[in-house]
């Protein structure tokens, strides 16, 4: 019987975006790897960072769940937010990574653990073990620390970020270089820029491994720009910003969606900023790109009470899933 | 091929005893069910009751435990305690468990998740599904609302206990019923009489289908009394206080501790209690009475800086299992 290898693909970022792309191309037969940004520090994560000294489990979590093939209550339960007493504003997933790491001393052992007991196919690699902060210098000199400052845009709203790098330096996770090393194809985003993407290019060596790596680069561009970090921004300049990290030219295929959202979810961001638009590239022939309805159906049409999503604008996992199994 | 069936074994109690006593038959081809009382409210346990409303987890965590033959790593976070913040005193299996109880909205199917996780071999069986809490009347009428005030000694002790009571009457769990009527041995204990025994024969209908199961009846006793509970109680005094709920002469055997714990740890355990003594039966020929030295060997054999639990007075698992082996 011959052997007939799965595609591999690797899929960067964190957050929602990495949850959907994951969610989307489970589905096929792929040999799938999600690396990780570690400089989450909001939230859930943020609180049993600063009390256990554990690195960041949140997007991590996220990554499992997408992957797993256990039964939706096992996925119910990592999702479980707690919304009473002490432990309020927990996910009950982040308390589990958090204190297998505690009790193995180590965030590779914890997350074979979790993808055992979840079922998941695939890998979950953080991007880094070192315990890191993103730090941004705004144009106005002023320094923010941490991811949850970071993002919160009326901080950063009125001058912009000018650049930003981790503290302190991180080495790679090695299994995050040979990830990228053995790659068909590396999905990049979508996530925000600054806060989910760039973050894992910081890291010393992985914007080596993927700038060298023969796998496909695609870029799955946000839905919608993020006030104070990319007001404005056509998808092309989320390319060149990417690219200013990475290498010229680097990005073989941008995604990105042509469907405009509906208008009382545009009034819902407004604060938060407006789609992101394609007006036409640079010109360079070398590059494809693919326009197309990515938004989740439950957008538009109509409403079903259950979707408790349905008032996010979001990409739809098994569109946005086709469009990048096209490219393989 | 035919079929051999395995003794059908049956423990009754909660806490640490029952927790001993399972961790030593584990190790044999037995059928084995932990019924386990539902009147706990103290510590982790307590703080999750009163936040979630859920039914509490401690005790099942001990059984699910015990009966794992999951990898030492998941037991350990399974008992992991949190020390610092928020967090601080819940162990990690309580919050696994009651979240997964609020997810599935139902303890039964949670227990069932919790042991295929922990791959566990066994039943873990709550003696009822109701929220219970227990009571204790004082011998000065003074009533004590919660196993949490009715094990502190300091309230309990300038008066006694003149009878306990589960407030509301609880139904059974019809489980627990067919484990008992089909139990070729039931064990009770070791365990406080007031706050871990008794109470499972409050909960309607389990004290019936004990009296009337044909399998034998088994009483491990205690090592120690408990001050204001049973101070100065022989083994056979524990068995009387059993027998009048429970029917007269129907223990079939018992099983006590020989040895002598060591002066020094006596003198730890002064505030709570001295050791149970035998001192005789009542001279009733149908009951056996098994003698042996039961300490954990920890206790007197040198010491090792890894065993935590040196400075308790503990059951040796082994020891205990052989004897109620030999009686199978």
């Amino acid at each position: 019987m011959s052997e007939v290898k799965n595609p591999k693909v690797v899929v960067m970022g964190g957050g929602t975006g990495t949850f959907t792309v994951l969610s989307g191309l489970k589905k096929y037969p792929l040999d799938l790897t999600a690396i990780v940004t570690m400089a989450d520090d909001g939230g859930s994560t943020g609180r049993l960072r600063d009390e256990f000294g554990v690195l960041p489990p949140g997007d991590l979590r996220q990554c499992l769940v997408a992957l797993s093939h256990g039964s939706d209550v096992l996925r119910k339960v990592f999702n479980h937010r707690f919304e009473r007493g002490e432990l309020s504003g927990h996910s009950f997933g982040n308390l589990f990574i958090s204190t297998l790491e505690q009790v193995t001393g180590n965030l590779d052992d914890a997350l074979e653990m979790a993808g055992e007991i979840l079922k998941i196919r695939g890998n979950v690699i953080p991007v880094t073990l070192d315990k890191i902060r993103l730090v941004a210098e705004l144009r106005n000199g002023k320094v923010l620390q941490g991811e949850a400052q970071i993002s919160d845009y009326q901080l950063v709203s009125r001058f912009g970020i000018k650049r930003i790098y981790l503290e302190p330096k991180a080495k790679p996770n090695s299994r995050a270089l040979q990830a990228l090393k053995d790659a068909d194809a590396i999905v990049i985003g979508p996530g925000n820029l600054y806060c989910s993407l760039l973050p894992n290019f910081l890291v010393d060596g992985v914007r080596n491994a993927l700038v060298k790596s023969k796998g496909k680069k695609i870029y799955v561009a946000s839905l919608m720009n993020k006030h104070g970090h990319t007001d404005d921004f056509t998808v092309y300049d989320y390319i060149q910003e990417l690219e200013k990290k990475l290498k010229s030219g680097i990005i073989d295929t941008i995604i990105y969606n042509t469907k405009k959202p509906p208008a009382a979810l545009l009034r819902k961001y407004a604060d938060e900023g407006a789609p992101v638009e394609f007006k036409g590239g640079n010109g360079a022939s070398d590059r494809t790109f693919i326009g197309a309805n990515l938004l989740a159906p439950e957008l538009y049409e109509g409403s079903r009470a259950d979707v408790v999503q349905r008032t996010l604008i979001r990409h739809d996992p098994d569109k946005l899933a086709k469009k990048i199994i096209e490219l393989l």
